[in-house]
């Protein structure tokens, strides 16, 4: 159970007011049960944070009309990036996470951190003056990052693809630049929240796959993004696979699903073959082009990954899978083999109600997602309060 | 996030009572950074509801001395069950949980619902009697049944022990004979609660293992117990094990962990060579007497076990692993083949933190995780909200 943060009495009301719908004084007296007096002393406290406005005047029926109050999306502006192994996409959005401008560009991930951030910190001083805004009005800036990260400290753990970024200071890099708060979170983990924002908003319980260079999840259960206790939840790339059992994985053991489902070891099983398929994109394109190697090889990477999800379904019992990734985008092959391996062994009861699709948030999903791991920091209870504490002190 | 429930402006208040420390109105107030006012007329509420009541008069540098308040635990108490296969416990708590009477019976889940819960209704109603309460001081009832449950409704789903039970609406049928609310859940998902309550009050990702007849997990994520969307989340018995690859199991499936590394699969795999073994008591008592091949059957069902909370681990990533259930009394021999798949396995990030051991609060996790059901509805926002609209209306 939450208990309210001390100090800071608005939160409350401001959580109701998040909705973005207008609300009189009055009709917030009677949705809370705060006193009159209460709600107008939160409101000011909310208003002097720039966080609600008045909107227009309520009709009335006679004596004086009621002001409307709500939600000001645009007090406050966040950064978001979601950077991949070749490329980033990064915006800039309103606290109500609508992207108000948005950049791609393309860099390799592997160089040192320095190179890349300051690439980083380059296109979003680039976007705020497109926008005519300056740095001092970020609230926050969100940045997924294609590897496991200390999600507290913003540092990434050990990361295959980075390995210059080894508990690197992700957070102090970039505040050199823009001294505001900075959070850090894997791509899925940002996917995923992207996603349910986009398609599943009422979703409590959702998996997101992420099939590309690698494979992982980032999990959604009772509502909450779900990190673990070192921020490794849904690290299910290294989950073993029986059929693999001599296949070498990059992590150092044998049969990992990664070693036997992503895009890469997707590729290598088609070359053994004699086909000339390097990247996901080729062999997407091989694929769609009816090449029965590469549909059978798609397909079997789909049971590969069901029977992962199998285990997932059975210990999470999701009501929504959805898959996104480069690999996604190979289609019904993939979804088909998926849903072979799921359907085909969990038990009835934890599949009955369960989709399973392709994500269809497509590659928006981790910007947005990092906007609002941006947003929900910016607007928390311990952040407001300290705003309005600095404010009053 | 959390909205606190509108018209019940107290709970804030309660929720910080609920820890049992006295504190002064003053206190309350800088505590909350509510007004005096506010603070006197919650502090009402809840004296009303017998939620609070005074405690002493703390010590005061002159002028009036300060009444001091604290959560009066003894304002209700709640009945509670862990009704196993054969054998249940039931007690009498108060609301923070402390056992005031228990008792224990023999049953056979297997037979008709009303008369299980005939049987159940009769121990409460001893159970009360004897403590000189009424059936009018519930405040709610809490049970676990060895199966899983619709928790929303609830009603048993297909449960394998007890078939007859299939759709049953456990809370209608007690409320015949006890008009409260009723709380129902499978025995492992209180078990957790219990194990959590008792030896991980701070730990928010935690896994209960229950291994006996059956093979069943708990999971707490982000400090929440997690149910799933259907009520299976933690069913982990029926995930395939390699190399079970051909022992068929109950539920139509073939090699489940459940039928590998359960307390019936270990006897029957004993009894092939020849041993006179039934139940778990059998298995443990021949395993602590030295015999080579109980010893080695007890391992390789915790390896098996392993293997299974290996991919929990990499899909929740828990800072603590309990096992409980009659299986774990077996004790060393068990949790030894558990360690040994888990840390040979996981990467190295998601086990640096890892404790699995054997639960230690043995039989009364089960009991003691009802009453927590229980306490949790009954003293919940809606619920307060409800009993104190009906008070004053």
């Amino acid at each position: 159970m939450s208990v309210q943060t001390p100090g800071f009495g608005a939160f409350e009301v401001f959580q109701i007011m998040r909705d973005g719908k207008p609300r009189t004084r009055a009709e917030l007296t009677v949705q809370t049960g705060l006193s009159r007096s209460t709600i107008a002393s939160r409101i000011d406290t909310l208003s002097e944070l720039g966080l609600v406005k008045p909107v227009s005047y309520a009709s009335s029926t006679g004596g004086r009309p009621s002001s409307q109050i709500a939600f000001n999306a645009s007090a406050g502006i966040v950064a978001a990036a979601d950077l991949g192994a070749t490329h980033a996409t990064i915006a800039i959005t309103d606290l109500a996470g609508k992207r108000i401008a948005e950049t791609h560009t393309r860099l390799e991930i592997a160089d040192a951190p320095e190179e890349v951030l300051e690439l980083l910190g380059e296109n979003i001083a680039a976007l705020l003056q497109q926008i005519d805004r300056d740095s001092s009005d970020l609230a926050a800036i969100g940045v997924g990052l294609p590897g496991p990260v200390e999600h507290d400290t913003g540092r990434p753990s050990k990361p295959p693809l980075m390995p210059a970024w080894d508990g690197f200071d992700v957070p102090a890099e970039i505040r050199k630049k823009f001294p505001v708060p900075v959070l850090v979170d894997n791509d899925v983990n940002i996917m995923a929240l992207g996603e349910r924002s986009i398609n599943w908003p009422d979703t409590d319980h959702m998996i997101f796959v992420k099939v590309a260079t690698g494979i992982g999840a980032g999990i959604i259960s009772g509502g909450q993004l779900q990190r673990g206790a070192d921020g490794t939840a849904g690290d299910i790339g290294h989950i073993p696979i029986p059929r693999g059992a001599f296949v070498p994985c990059t992590c150092g053991n044998t049969g990992c699903l990664e070693a036997l489902a992503s895009g890469p070891a997707i590729a290598a099983g088609l070359r053994k073959n004699g086909a000339d398929v390097h990247t996901v994109a080729d062999i997407i394109a091989l694929a769609r082009s009816g090449d029965l190697a590469a549909t059978q090889a798609v397909r079997q990477a789909g049971r590969d990954i069901g029977e992962v999800l199998n285990m997932c379904v059975s210990i999470i019992n999701p009501s929504v899978i959805t898959i996104g990734g480069s690999m996604a985008e190979a289609g019904e092959h993939l979804i088909a083999g998926i849903r072979e391996a799921v359907y085909g062994r969990s038990t009835p009861i934890a599949t009955q109600h369960l989709t399973i699709q392709q994500s269809r948030s497509g590659p928006q999903a981790g910007v947005i997602g990092a906007s609002i791991l941006a947003i929900e920091y910016a607007l928390s209870a311990e952040r407001l309060e300290s705003l309005h504490n600095h404010r009053t002190a």
